[in-house]
């Protein structure tokens, strides 16, 4: 039998997640299908950053960095930022972006396997990954490499030239999930690091760095942990190998004595060393109100209802939608597949800006993926349904031939 | 004849930036004389972070990036500061932080001279200047080298094996100018490029990149810009050296098309190549507000009022003060003097925290300097007088060697 929307609603009364979305500010009409690019904004937010702007900036003012622990703001975030992805306190840090944090850690990967020159990653690494990377065997020269391969080829090219390898949890195209456990024990048993890149899993599902002998991750602090626009990111480096690194970006933050200003750079212990110049105290303010709302729900539970929102997505899809070209760009099992749908179609960019103009907010990735992004705590069961039916009202009226649709923008 | 207070307060009373204290929202019964660290809070800033989070943010979502143009913020921004140092448009980007700004523009100076070896600076630099200098050479190895001279000596120690010299253009402790012009010159004398730090300088006085010739600059937004807490920092790279540089941290915003998700880094043309990651939003819009402000101001003026605000602030000190074990630790002459005044004395810890208790507000910078920082946009005449009347009374009644302000804090 055909899916109904009543069936959803129901979904929805007994959804245990369904409070959460009351502690979110959400546009009427609007459904929200692309937090895993921006988190929406949480209810308590505003309060929040009032308060540090007008009594700890306004008020306060440098005293705050005492007297409101603002020198502990990386650290505090980092460790909360910890107990999300299966890492210790003291072995995470809020900082930087995380196209810095990433830089950071291949380059400390690089000095860590002195004799290896290859960094191996895959052809379909989240962009700004392999930017970083080339940018960095560039500078430094000295017949370092960036070795690409396709997604399911990685564990098969690492070699004894592989210094370290980084590949990105969840596919930001695909969302087709890596196996963390797997693909770090075939890095280790070739002596290879492994750095993961978790911006689109920390947040959405269960992640266990320290179960898989993670050695070094790097993950984003906008998406699903609704930390604000280009709000801080997060790195992790495992404790054993924290106080042998010494930091390319070694800034006054992470030095062992910060305000002593002292001419030579010496490395605090643990993973303060990773931090580098002053962090935006503002933006951390809002990235620990979505941490902490994270903190507050069932990671577990988050997962279960992400699957399942994700299966209805494309169950529905193929309902309401099969008529028209298009495919499923993503992994049909949900096991396989991080907190998003994704869908193929020549027209895609298109249709997407139809769905935007009728309040159902995914994105576009070239070149012709549409992107639903599935956030647990503030999604209904209801969503996913209005979301389906107005893509097929979309693609048998053809609005998306529009001309105001084919435009393109900046940014989708 | 001594000074008096009415003559102050009739200073005040004819200041044509008097009006400027009225837009910052400062705490009663404090007067601020550490806007050299942290800048104060404008009125205009809470009003504006309330609209790009709730606004922005919360309601417009992911669609701002185009339809609120928060792509183009760290160059807008940047265009706005150029303005205030001597720049054109086109020259600075708002990005990262200090630290890491000077980490891309050294590295992209050691590539501009690939014969050279060397970074010179000078032993009294800020040491976070000092300590991403030591980190970046640390990494990249091949014999490059850090040489560390007094503050006089530099020009002296330019030679052919100097690549890139870098040095603030105002003193963090003693608030010494170097001049600008002079050393730009004997550093292109010796086919050496030029790096200033202008984070003690932006917004405070009259800063001419362009004039002096001067290649590369960095420079913070949480001082003199009143940026909040961690703004993000800024960069300039002289128009024609843009083109040539291959950013060594070559993150996705600084990619000729971001949006495209290509496989390979293609640096976009001009300064915006010198961005990275994604920068913080939030922070960028509380920057630009102080921004915004200054450029209302005529630094020129805001120079001269500082440059008075000084002298006064140094007579005074003596007058009221010449009995006690208190030593300028910056130049007598205002010309050669950035926006603060700085004091030595063996208990000045101690004493700045006496001060602080009273709501004179300044900072300790180890070993024994207390310092003043001089912000004319917000400062009025009577602020100096009853700064160095309660500096007075502290010495004279020792009540700096009270257990509590003999206590050391993290920050000071």
């Amino acid at each position: 039998m055909a899916l109904n929307r009543d069936q959803f609603a129901a979904w929805d009364k007994k959804d245990p997640l369904a409070p959460f979305r009351e502690e979110f500010l959400l546009p009427p009409g609007v459904i929200y299908l692309d937090g895993n690019s921006l988190g929406a904004l949480p209810e308590k937010t505003p309060e929040r950053m009032r308060e540090i702007i007008e009594r700890e900036w306004g008020r306060d003012l440098i005293r705050s960095w005492n007297t409101n622990d603002w020198i502990r703001y990386p650290r505090r975030v980092g460790d909360k930022i910890a107990s999300l992805i299966g890492a210790d306190a003291g072995e995470v840090v809020a900082a930087d972006s995380t196209s810095v944090n990433l830089f950071k850690l291949l380059g400390a990967a690089l000095q860590m396997r002195p004799d290896r020159l290859v960094i191996l990653s895959e052809q379909e690494n989240f962009p700004t990954d392999l930017y970083m990377a080339q940018g960095l065997i560039n500078f430094l020269g000295k017949g370092y490499r960036l070795r690409l391969v396709g997604h399911s080829e990685i564990a098969g090219a690492i070699d004894e030239e592989v210094a370290v390898v980084t590949a990105t949890h969840t596919n930001f195209r695909s969302g087709r999930l890596h196996d963390m456990g797997k693909l770090t024990r075939a890095a280790h048993d070739r002596g290879a690091l492994m750095l993961w890149d978790l911006s689109h899993s920390a947040g959405a599902m269960p992640v266990h760095l320290n179960r898989h002998q993670v050695d070094l991750a790097v993950g984003c602090g906008y998406k699903f942990l609704n930390g604000g626009p280009g709000a801080p990111a997060f790195l992790f480096v495992a404790r054993r190998h924290q106080d042998v690194i010494s930091p390319p970006l070694s800034g006054w933050m992470g030095h062992e004595a910060p305000f002593a200003f002292d001419t030579d750079y010496r490395p605090a212990a643990g993973i303060e060393r990773q931090l580098c110049g002053t962090p935006s105290v503002l933006a951390m303010a809002a990235l620990e109100v979505g941490v902490d709302m994270l903190a507050r729900a069932d990671i577990s539970r988050l997962r279960e209802k992400s699957q399942r929102l994700g299966d209805l997505f494309l169950q529905l899809a193929e309902e309401q939608c099969g008529e028209f070209p298009l495919t499923p760009a993503c992994p049909p099992d949900s096991n396989e597949r991080g907190s998003q749908v994704s869908l193929r179609h020549s027209e895609g960019h298109a249709i997407m800006h139809a769905l935007i103009a009728r309040g159902v907010i995914g994105d576009f990735r070239a070149p012709d993926i549409i992107r639903f992004g599935l956030t647990p705590l503030y999604l209904r069961y209801v969503d996913v349904w209005d979301a389906v039916v107005a893509l097929r009202e979309i693609l048998e009226s053809e609005t998306w031939r529009r001309p105001e649709f084919q435009k393109r923008q900046t940014v989708t």
